[in-house]
């Protein structure tokens, strides 16, 4: 029995999603379908976390348990050569037979790009939300600084958020301004259910200047998901790293 | 009368190239039907020349005349929000009423990438075109500079070009390496039909070490299209910029 660790890059536009759902595509049952085709029985394939419909991953990490005696470079090939091209396995290698990406998970970094102006590079479409309303960034830094450390993040979580424990260290937020585009860095060691969504929806909230950098203590002190602002779009969206 | 300069922005992935063509969704075709809902008449929408299907640009230069007065930002602002996402007019500025956007383009820049490697970034997936195979950059360099001049390119065309005259002068070829990126800057004062991307198709011959930098030269005064290399793919190409 080997243990085997992906490292996945995927442009997550035309995907439910990370998980598997029921009657919809996302990127885990495409890989698990495929994997299962390449090593020739159904896999368990477990990723470190879940990403929203239309979130996209530059290193999203799973792994997954076999039999089977393919190298490792026979199976990241057949991988990539199968799967559809906004999904490209990027790094294999083998874990400990102990090692499971989701519960070893010991850090998340997400990033979030702002286009801050009257249009959006074509480019950068699905990647990317435009926002109208000239954003200042230095409130927003100084929010951002409010909500690192250990925090119960229930205020940001959705409203269907199903995770019965909310509090969450956040390691790190930077808040970067290059031209006119902003980008958000937020590190933390797990994300609630839109968790990274909502924090930048209130710090778009502050750069506009609707709510006052230190309010963002008092959300996070109400626990109510209505006082902080609303989820900012999936596709701006992206996991750019996982610590182990 | 007012003469309008337009520069576009677009993702060609989803179009077939520039120029109208029957039953085809062109983006020449996209933004005149745009601009005559806000015009109110139907305009003669001037490029500075055509790109294929698939090839993408970042500052396309188109113009039109129209006795509409509305004013520049209105038009501008009603062309980005009417578009489709995919194209985008980034800069509208008024030009005397002689300038036209063919005739008087002095050269054009365009830039093709490829990915020197196993597999293609998903991000970059339209915008870039994959060799597994190594390609050595030195003899490309050495190929590019032979080509640099007044020639005539007649070997470069496609078959199906329909320029009378294919002597053109080619300003520079770049070729730059980073990491596993390779990227052929070309400008020119014009291109035949398929020209860049022969081009590219012929270089990466040499990068392949099929045909020898040397060879070059033979195949320019041969004129004969069957002996250049094939035709790199659209995706990988873009319209950097036009010069006046």
């Amino acid at each position: 029995m080997r243990n085997i660790r992906l490292t996945i890059r995927y442009d997550g536009t035309n995907y439910s999603g990370w998980q598997y759902q029921d009657n919809a595509r996302t990127v885990q049952h495409v890989i698990a379908r495929t994997l299962k085709g390449i090593v020739g029985r159904k896999v368990n394939l477990i990723g470190s976390g879940r990403t929203d419909s239309g979130v996209h991953a530059e290193a999203q990490i799973a792994n997954f348990k076999t039999h089977s005696t393919l190298p490792l470079k026979r199976i990241q090939a057949a991988l990539n050569s199968r799967l559809p091209k906004d999904i490209v396995i990027t790094d294999i290698r083998h874990v400990p037979l102990r090692f499971d990406s989701r519960h070893d998970a010991k850090s998340k970094l997400y990033r979030y790009t702002i286009v801050n102006g009257n249009f959006i590079d074509p480019f950068l479409r699905h990647f990317a939300a435009k926002y109208f309303y000239r954003l200042d960034v230095k409130p927003m830094a100084k929010a951002a600084k409010r909500l690192i450390g250990r925090h119960d993040f229930r205020a940001f979580q959705a409203k269907d958020g199903q995770e019965k424990e909310s509090i969450r260290t956040i390691r790190r937020i930077n808040v970067a301004k290059k031209a006119n585009m902003i980008y958000i860095y937020i590190e933390a060691d797990g994300f609630l259910y839109n968790m990274a969504r909502n924090i930048v929806g209130t710090l778009i909230e502050v750069g506009r200047g609707k709510i006052t950098a230190e309010s963002v203590s008092g959300i996070l002190r109400c626990k109510d998901r209505r006082l902080c602002g609303p989820t900012a779009p999936a596709k701006g969206l992206t996991l750019v790293r996982v610590r182990y």
